[in-house]
């Protein structure tokens, strides 16, 4: 486990990262994109992931050479080794690659430490508005400078709520009646710029299957804020695979949870 | 029907009255809001919706003084007179009420002409990202000072969707397969922002059902573009009623109607 000071140190250096990260992405922007699909159409990856991931997994290695470094588009194929001993960095070179090709907007970097487990650091950039929402673990949670405030405790029936398209249709978890029990239904199709809106208190909750890159960063930034980061149905998440996760203030969770089991 | 000199000084003057009453928002939203609920707990009117209409009359009056005013506030309530001879000016003073009280953000303000029927000319205010999108028929579609380029014409799957959560649950217009249809599903909460999006190309669609203020304006400037604006099983809209309204590309629109037809 880093003592206070080194992580003082890993958090100044991947603030840095991040908006290098940011520099390189709005490059790119300007040279025609080169995309591939993963596993089906709407599974889409570009140069710009792979080269942001390359970028961050170089200057991580350079920032602290021992970690464990997991990204998302060298680990995506893989069965992930699930031992979290000592420092696993968690990265996703670009959260909601359909935006960013068919909006161009609307998508995340994000990055995370997991120190023994314990999520440590998280950093959400929101590349068009300009904006890093990061947190250390008991240091306080901020959007660039500014510290964020906790967002008001609000209840599911006062709230605007996210959930995941596909996962409303399915309905596998009761969904559309968690949908029909708040004040009304936002998509956003980027788990970090849906995990801002919690953050900011412009949505009580977010629900959707996520993988470990979609919600390790954000996990350190919500819990910093008071907020809850667990399963749909009330269990601990597993931050190295894939969980129907539940990120909300604790009165909307006490709602969902009233309809999930 | 007003002449080209007439409708170029109503065209300057309702830009200007646009920037005036996004100022007065932006200033309303410094002092405490005054929520009242309309029709349901999720249908609210503040006072920044009522004062914002009341400037939108009064400054219309001056400008058009011969002219129908149609403004939510005062209208919603009642079953519109269906004339539509002169010109009739119609007024969303906050579009996306429910994000404007729990969001602050992701809210427009709409203004449209019409003359005789004929769509005119289209205002929709992005107040938080301080843009006016706006056309006049015929005569091109803008934001700000700079023309918006004809989006592609792309269809359904190569397409992100924005549909209204109730209705997509409701599913009156088989929503469901449109959505599984599409390359994601999008929710933003107002009519003014989602149709921004179809504007610029970032969704290919949008459909939810609309009354006369959500839609007069987006559908000048939609159809400027090249858009289609028509009800979402391919019938004609009546600007004064109530319609499910599908704002597409031209392809989008045939991969919707051949599943609701």
């Amino acid at each position: 486990m880093p003592n206070n000071k080194e992580l003082k140190e890993f958090d100044r250096k991947a603030q840095k990262l991040l908006w290098a990260v940011r520099d390189q992405t709005i490059e790119l922007m300007n040279t025609p994109l080169v995309i591939d699909i993963k596993s089906s159409a709407n599974d889409l990856v570009t140069n710009v992931d792979q080269q942001n991931e390359r970028l961050m997994r170089r200057k991580l290695m350079e920032i602290d050479p021992s970690a464990r470094i997991v990204g998302e588009e060298e680990s995506f194929q893989h069965q992930l080794d699930q031992d979290l001993s000592g420092n696993t960095w968690i990265i996703d070179p670009i959260d909601g690659t359909l935006n960013f090709v068919k909006q161009r907007d609307h998508f995340a970097i994000m990055l995370a430490l997991y120190c023994d487990g314990q999520p440590t650091l998280g950093y959400i950039m929101d590349v068009m508005n300009k904006h890093l929402y990061h947190a250390w673990r008991e240091h306080g949670a901020y959007v660039d400078d500014k510290q964020l405030a906790k967002p008001v405790d609000a209840h599911l029936n006062e709230s605007l709520i996210a959930i995941n398209g596909w996962q409303l249709m399915k309905n596998n978890f009761h969904q559309q009646e968690i949908a029909r029990g708040a004040a009304g239904l936002r998509m956003y199709g980027s788990a970090g710029i849906e995990i801002i809106h919690v953050l900011k208190g412009q949505l009580g909750g977010y629900t959707s299957r996520l993988k470990p890159w979609d919600i390790a960063a954000g996990r350190v930034i919500a819990e910093e804020l008071g907020l809850i980061v667990k399963t749909i149905d009330d269990q601990p998440i597993n931050v190295l695979s894939s969980n129907t996760v539940l990120v909300a203030t604790k009165k909307v969770c006490q709602d969902v949870w009233q309809i999930t089991k």
